[in-house]
């Protein structure tokens, strides 16, 4: 070689920073129940869901992005030229060519830094997985430099009324993804499932919502965690030498979560996968008269499901259960999801507690792809703790009634992929954290601006959908008016 | 570390084998201007285009994706268990949520190898390029587990009647990737360049057709040359040594083809930037009235153009012109285009004129996200170039006049986005290539049917869009009728 590269790769390749956003306002479940007429509990313990995050007309994927970009930057104080690569995984197209990413470059324009390898990548709630795995692998790569990669996880999660709607939400989480951090990624282990199916998708370009086929995507999550999980298990034993294992080996299972009450289900599923890898094993002996049964012919069996339930109920509560903070009170955020979980339980749980424990992650994204993989916690994660601050951010919303949240559904319904448009939400306290960016303008021809709401302190920053080229010929020039103070 | 993996990188990786798919209808420029009754030469000289690709209502982004897998797998005799990772860069958008990739896992259900990393990657024409570096790195990667990597790039380029209309196209490009491959990929010089930019976008999602300001996308692409170029040459010479890089120090150029003129007047900005790097040399004597201009001003400036398309006409023809055959017989495919460049090249070169030589390739995709980066010729490429055979398949196509494209055209914008529909263009010799997947049906949930014209040969095979989840409850099976042989 003639280079100066290491012929060996970085080592403890991992997460050095967390940081998430969701949106300010929020809907109960309890309400939302009286105000759809339907059973009490339906939601709340039928879902296992508490309150639900809500984006009006001033918020897009665009602009959670941003949002959750700049913040992680200066809470971290990490440098817009330490970024080697940015890349977005999202679900929530609102065009179909220019990424995300592209726009999130308005932010490392005054550094001048543009050499940031990475785009958007996309298959409904998996997106941000597959980040995480690229960014890892350029790190581990000929062609890292040294730099910290960025990977953002977004979507807004919108259903048109009906049996799906509270299943909703919306959430940006950052990683940021670097050699020797204290969230080291396991080598060896990655285990995939990937299929065609169409269980939920968004085929009609017309709409914000999808076709949803609840039923079927149950079925395929449970299978995807089945098929991951063996062979995850598999690659654990061969790769670092686990005999036997089981969820005895993983310290935390974090899911991707559409619904609390799911993850419950999958953690009983792991615990039906270990009997069927373990028939004989004698604390299984109460599960004898499933022992025949196929996994492909179970993941509606009610019986199997509420049998393995209760036997994983304390580990549910142990290994689970804190990473789902922030699911239960802002819902689904489909390619953020499975980070939220992780944001929680990193949030929620002592450093000490964590050190040297294995936190196993489960991602699925419908069509389907699906992931199981793990990291251990070699440093000190009590910075991100902090910055994270789940508890309380998530206490410090506006609880909106839910007719105001109907509105807003129609709202979006009616501004779906229009230009011309100034959004009428508006930009206060109420709506909006500090920081936050916000919609000012789809103009004429579609282009977008946004600016930001104060910061704590003066940080401030507008961004400008039109003038972002930065001197090449031919680019019209219009300014934003000044950003509203919260 | 307890695991079995090399601490090591694998070595060489690059390019095993290479597939094309292009329509087999075309509509010739020289007619085209007549029909549009533009001034004659306006498309085939101001454009440099010949011939143009063409899509009817049976193929879309799937339906050439499936084929080009499906050809590379057939051709090379690759198994399906040999992948490990599939990534599809595009930006033809027709599920904002269900990636093609999924869709691609039809053709891998029979062999049960599900354990497939990747999925879709999207900015303009650089979702390709995108899908290569992830795929290189993970080659190179801690996760890599021998298997080979296999990157589609793809896309069918449509525009609304009027000037931009003669540059669309239609092609998809499969590439294996894996190491000791013949065509390696430089290490340690990737250089990349992302903006934000609206100079091409697809924001409305009613419509197939891009928002385009042709003058603005041609200075972007030109801003993109000069940054990309002299990334790459100071990586270079930092990363081999190479002392004074300039053109002289690549043996072939690749470029993005939106139209061919325009990779001609990029060829000429090399040598505009060679000049910049080093005015004082003596073989840039002629050009000294340039010397204090700077780049940022000159992206439309023709006095430069033309002096530096002179300077650069011989190298034009050697380094370039070669990897042109497809571009201007074809038109743009995207994401694709700039691996039909390389494909061109290889297909038309003797591999003992190839051997250690340096292929240095620019991608760009509006927005924007531009990378240059190379590889070297390190063995034996005659086996690729006797498997493309493009000249012989471009000439094995049927031409369609003018009227006909038009029919075609407005056809594809009454039935975008439709439901609930059975295309109607024939399924015979003229309008496909054996082995060709095509549309069969877009049932009233959007759900896509694909067959499979007969291959040479026996091959056959019928995918169903409804019945791929291979045995999870509540899966409607829905067969489709029997594929039509050609």
């Amino acid at each position: 070689m003639l280079s100066g590269m290491p012929p060996t790769r970085a080592q403890n390749v991992g997460i050095h920073a967390v940081d998430i956003y969701f949106p300010r306002k929020y809907v109960d479940q309890v309400e939302l129940e009286k105000h759809d007429g339907v059973s009490q509990g339906k939601y709340t313990i039928g879902l296992g869901q508490s309150k639900m995050g809500i984006c009006d007309d001033r918020e897009d994927i665009n602009s959670i992005c941003l949002t959750v970009v700049k913040s992680l930057l200066e809470k971290y104080g990490i440098a817009y030229n330490d970024i080697g690569r940015l890349e977005v995984g999202t679900e929530t197209i609102i065009d179909k060519s220019k990424s995300v990413k592209s726009v999130l470059m308005q932010l490392f324009a005054d550094s001048g830094n543009t050499d940031i390898e990475g785009i958007d990548t996309t298959n409904a709630c998996y997106g941000g997985t597959n980040a995480v795995f690229n960014s890892v692998n350029w790190i581990e790569s000929s062609a890292w430099d040294g730099r910290y990669a960025l990977v953002v996880a977004a979507d807004i999660a919108v259903y048109k009324s009906g049996a799906a709607r509270p299943t909703g939400g919306a959430g940006a989480v950052a990683l940021l993804i670097g050699a020797d951090a204290p969230l080291v990624f396991d080598a060896g282990v990655r285990a995939t499932h990937m299929e065609h199916v169409y269980d939920f998708y968004k085929p009609d370009l017309h709409s914000e919502y999808p076709e949803v086929d609840g039923p079927l995507s149950n079925s395929c999550y449970i299978k995807a965690v089945d098929v991951t999980y063996n062979r995850y298990l598999d690659k654990l034993s061969r790769q670092e030498g686990v005999e036997n294992p089981t969820m005895d080996s993983v310290d935390y299972f974090v899911f991707h979560c559409p619904y609390a009450k799911l993850v419950a289900k999958s953690v009983g599923r792991l615990g039906f996968n270990d009997f069927l890898r373990n028939p004989d094993d004698e604390r299984f002996a109460a599960f004898a008269q499933f022992k025949d049964l196929k996994r492909e012919n179970t993941y509606t069996n009610r019986e199997v499901e509420k049998a393995f339930m209760e036997y994983t109920k304390d580990a549910f509560k142990t290994k689970t259960l804190p990473s789902l903070l922030v699911a239960k009170n802002l819902g689904n955020s489909y390619c953020a999801s499975v980070y939220c979980g992780l944001a929680s339980l990193l949030s929620e749980t002592p450093s000490s507690q964590l050190q040297n424990k294995r936190i196993t992650l489960f991602s699925y994204g419908s069509g389907l792809a699906a992931s199981m993989f793990s990291l251990t916690v070699r440093g000190d994660t009590s910075p991100i703790a902090k910055i994270l601050n789940l508890s309380s951010r998530l206490a410090d919303r506006t609880e909106i009634p839910p007719a105001e949240f109907d509105a807003i559904m129609n709202l979006r319904e009616q501004t779906h992929n229009v230009k011309d448009y100034d959004p009428v939400s508006p930009v206060d306290e109420r709506n909006f954290f500090p920081g936050t960016y916000y919609l000012k303008r789809v103009d004429e021809k579609f282009r977008r601006t946004y600016e930001r709401v104060a910061a704590k302190g003066p940080v401030r920053s507008v961004l400008n959908g039109v003038n972002g080229t930065n001197g090449v010929n031919g680019v019209h020039s219009v300014n934003g008016v000044n950003g509203v103070k919260a």
